[in-house]
């Protein structure tokens, strides 16, 4: 959590006719824009609405979940912005690149825009994507039905910031086992997924292929592509998945489960994942 | 509700150790390509994932949303693209512009992206906003707190697709004495938004200053300033407001309420809008 995640407001509380002021805690939302410098030349890649604090990772995770970077290697250095009188500018992160980086002249050239839920940002297809992700299918991750019953509520055990002000979103990387690797929280919640994958990029343990991310809402097209790059091979989404998610994780060979409760889920991809309570007895 | 917007999914359903194989309904997430035709050449101007259905709707209100137009007549026609076999793409629509409307060359060769919630697009300030909203503040819109109250039961029992797929954001336009006007729903909050307000631009009657807004999911600074731009004086969130979001309502004088629930809500901005039963009692 970081003190710049929330902000204070005064708000009037309304009920039957009665009014009270009180002091409320709201989720801050902030565009932060992410820059590259590549071979000398700085090009804004981004700006995308997000709760401050990880920003670095948030940095990181986008430019790999949107294929500009494909591992630790390709970044030199990761700095807010500072302006001609050395004014830091906590809105404007720059990653600079490793001279041999590739990055596409096109995707620069396209100066695209990110927001909270964004990610159409140009690729045509699910083909593109399939060009820096390959990993996915080959895992062999087997996780337990009934840790994947238990990881919502550990998820919201974990939601700092949630529990103050009642409006982010979280991504929790967890282990087969059911513990918590890594846990992050924004206003979008594709910047959560890309915190935790930054995280994981700047340690230099991606991909994530023996790991599942929980997400704590629904599962749409573009958090499954980002969990793909990232080589999650399993989404366990507390909402309803759209049909495209769907389509990408048969596609890519992922699991991907919905309406995730206590009671049960279920699962709309790669169910060979899924180990049942039988699975164990002999 | 369009044939389009749900679609079939066999899943397995586990639940203890059971599991059983059925056959759902999700909600279709599909891109959307905006493109406007403006004296005689065509711009790309966004794509979007979006829920297929009202898509020509969707077009016009977010054109109009992010400020490229302002009001019905600077549309000639709305079409889907057909390709050079004259096959229509349904998910390419074309807006073809009045030639005297005037579209601003730097936004159209920043060739911004758009998704389910996005709209940061360029827009570096709320000072840009302020140059194609200015009717919000002058309204006369007053509205009862039981009204309110009652409007989160209203729009859920209108959600048809969500009934089916629990997959849906909706956005519902309301009187001030709770008749619904418009409701849209989508897999992108601000896309249903967009819908809503792409019909009531269809019909000639912006700006809507004598309605309310009823959005399904929280309140973000995006959903704030398409309102905004639609001249809808207040937004009632069934969930939290982002701290930019109750900025927005302050400095255009909108009301902005959260949490809103049978028992009560929380008013952040604007609760002069917001008439209290005592009111009403001489």
């Amino acid at each position: 959590m970081n003190d710049r995640s929330t902000s204070s407001a005064t708000i009037e509380r309304i009920g039957a006719g009665q009014v009270t002021t009180l002091q409320d805690v709201v989720a801050v939302e902030e565009p932060m824009e992410i820059r590259i410098v590549s071979n000398g030349e700085s090009h804004r890649v981004a700006v995308t609405m997000r709760t401050p604090g990880h920003d670095f990772e948030l940095a990181a995770g986008f430019l790999l979940s949107e294929g500009l970077i494909a591992n630790r290697e390709d970044i030199i250095d990761i700095s807010y912005c500072l302006d001609s009188t050395d004014v830091q500018h906590y809105n404007v992160v720059q990653v600079t690149l490793a001279p041999a980086t590739f990055v596409d002249p096109e995707m620069l050239n396209r100066n695209f825009y990110a927001t909270s839920s964004c990610g159409v940002c140009g690729k045509s297809s699910l083909e593109a994507l399939r060009t820096y992700c390959g990993v996915v299918a080959n895992d062999e991750l087997r996780v337990d039905e009934s840790v994947i019953r238990g990881l919502p509520t550990k998820l919201r055990a974990q939601q700092l910031v949630f529990s103050e002000t009642g409006g982010l979103h979280a991504t929790g990387l967890f282990t087969r086992d059911g513990s918590l690797m890594t846990l992050r929280e924004d206003v979008g919640r594709h910047n959560a997924l890309d915190k935790v994958v930054g995280r994981h990029l700047l340690d230099g343990s991606l991909p994530l292929t023996r790991s599942l991310a929980v997400v704590s809402g629904r599962a749409s097209w573009e958090l499954m592509q980002k969990a793909a790059a990232a080589g999650i091979p399993m989404v366990v989404s507390i909402g309803a998945p759209s049909s495209l998610a769907i389509d990408l994780a048969v596609e890519f060979g992922m699991t991907l489960t919905g309406f995730t409760r206590v009671e049960g889920f279920n699962v709309y991809a790669g169910s060979h994942r899924v180990q049942l309570q039988q699975d164990f007895v002999v």
